[in-house]
């Protein structure tokens, strides 16, 4: 089975390495002629056009940024492959790629440097990569061939709905990345708090210093659920302003803090042992939404893992 | 000169050896018998109550909880030397201790371990010690017995009203804690949240991990300064949350979040070289303002350093 990788940056660069080890028959295409180059002289077959590199592949994979997604995928046509990709938000990519099979894709990997120079075949072992599954939109052969494709790179593919997968990156890095800011933009009033702050401030602001440029792009490309998480957010922290105005705002406040308090020291959790999955789409999704994975897959044969405690259930 | 220090914790503990170290006469006390055998042991002089271990010292440094500070004050009567303490609020206690010489302060020190077995005669060096200092009721000549007490400890004075300590504090660690919190609280609800969440949650909630009981008596504690500035950056999340309805989000976003990523950048400040400072409360505090802080004291001649940059003043 013939797969083809379209974007040869870090992500797409060590999935070409990834699935080449693992044994499988790749072709690669970027748009910059020197990264071509590279990949060609690091013995990758490398196309000279996106039709030329798809022309003969079972799946096509979409490394490529957000905003270049619509041309490239505009290039498909002709292709009737399965078509995937990695980019870090899943609605707004579900329904670009409406009417085509596809299963979109986010593999939560990444270092701090980026091009083909920097990927590795390595990459995507242990990291978990989501694989969206539609109840009415995914055709679960497809998906299952996916699954076993990255499942073999030792990725733990986590099935879940596009808006399920939006929702907790919102909660997990977009409003995160929000909060830092505002944490960080104290800084611009009051000098003296930047000689008072320590590990508290430092932590909690660490990712501020990213590019304001990225923040945005991140939060402006999930932004219905960014914007949804963050009202809930919102919400909470005016509920901890109304405590604090309370006759014993310490004991309000402790109950409030103590939930998230016992989350936090038991995250992240030890994952169970391997447990047997139905290849069924609700079974998949139920795994998915209780933090579980899929670890191999072998025809309909599935094995998973869920983490060890149930204490995050609602 | 001799100096009592009462309560002999981390902080009180390594007050006492630091104290001695640099060569003054010190006496200490602790409500745990234990505890004044342990420094007793240790070599240090060690009294059987407050009235005992203050009788003939020049100066008192309460280093006890907030909470046990009014009974501590009560045991002072009779006493007429200088008062000085090192608890994380200086508002309530500035009230406390109206009509008595006093100077309160607030050494940032601390690492994980408590107790006095884990006091250290270093602990202070580089540490960053607040010494409030109100342009009507401190004292100068009392403001810099204690500024040159710390200084030769090897601490950065840093010259502020106890309300300008308390909205800073309030800025760098108490509102953080309570945004660790309410992001860590997002693992209840959705357990595939904490399966996908990274290096931006993990460090945005490291804090959200301490005891809910110390987060909600330091925020308490200090009620009024955490109320309104989690009040002010309520409303900066609600001007984002505004920005991802614009027709152009990310433009807007981007716009807010380039200072805030700037100023994480160059935080923290080097030191700039030292400079002399006038022994006069309003060149005090405009030094503390300004995010200086004092670095020597000899009789009335000062030397201060503040941050190399100005790039955080507004």
């Amino acid at each position: 089975m013939r797969i083809t990788v379209i974007g040869l940056g870090l992500i797409g660069g060590s999935l070409l390495r990834a699935l080449a080890k693992a044994g499988h028959e790749v072709v690669g295409f970027d748009a910059d002629p020197a990264t071509r180059e590279l990949a060609g002289e690091s013995g990758f077959r490398v196309a000279g056009s996106v039709r030329e590199a798809v022309a003969g592949s079972a799946v096509a994979a979409l490394a490529v940024p957000l905003p270049i997604l619509p041309e490239v995928v505009a290039d498909l046509d002709g292709f009737d492959g399965l078509v995937t990709d990695v980019t870090s938000v899943k609605g707004p990519v579900r329904d670009l790629l409406a009417g085509r099979r596809f299963v979109g894709g986010h593999p939560m990997a990444g270092k701090e440097t980026s091009g083909f120079a920097a990927s590795e075949a390595g990459l995507f072992e242990g990291c978990a990569w989501v694989l969206c599954l539609e109840p009415h939109g995914t055709d679960l052969g497809d998906w299952l061939l996916l699954a076993g494709l990255f499942t073999g790179l030792g990725a733990r593919v986590v099935p879940v709905t596009a808006a399920e997968h939006d929702t907790a990156v919102a909660q997990i890095s977009h409003v995160p990345h929000l909060f830092a800011a505002v944490l960080a933009r104290q800084l611009l009033a009051n000098p003296l708090a930047g000689t008072l702050a320590a590990g508290s401030f430092r932590d909690g602001t660490r990712v501020a210093a990213t590019r304001p440029e990225l923040i945005a792009a991140m939060c402006g490309g999930n932004g219905s659920a960014v914007r949804s998480e963050l009202h809930r957010l919102i919400g909470e922290l005016r509920q901890l302003e109304a405590d604090l105005e309370l006759p014993d705002p310490i004991g309000a406040i402790t109950d409030h803090l103590r939930p998230a308090s016992e989350a936090r020291r038991a995250w992240p959790a030890a994952p169970g042992r391997p447990e047997p999955v139905a290849a069924d789409v609700q079974a998949l999704l139920a795994l998915g939404r209780s933090g579980g994975w899929v670890t191999a897959v072998n025809g309909t044969e599935l094995v998973g893992k869920r983490p060890e405690t149930d204490r995050f259930s609602p």
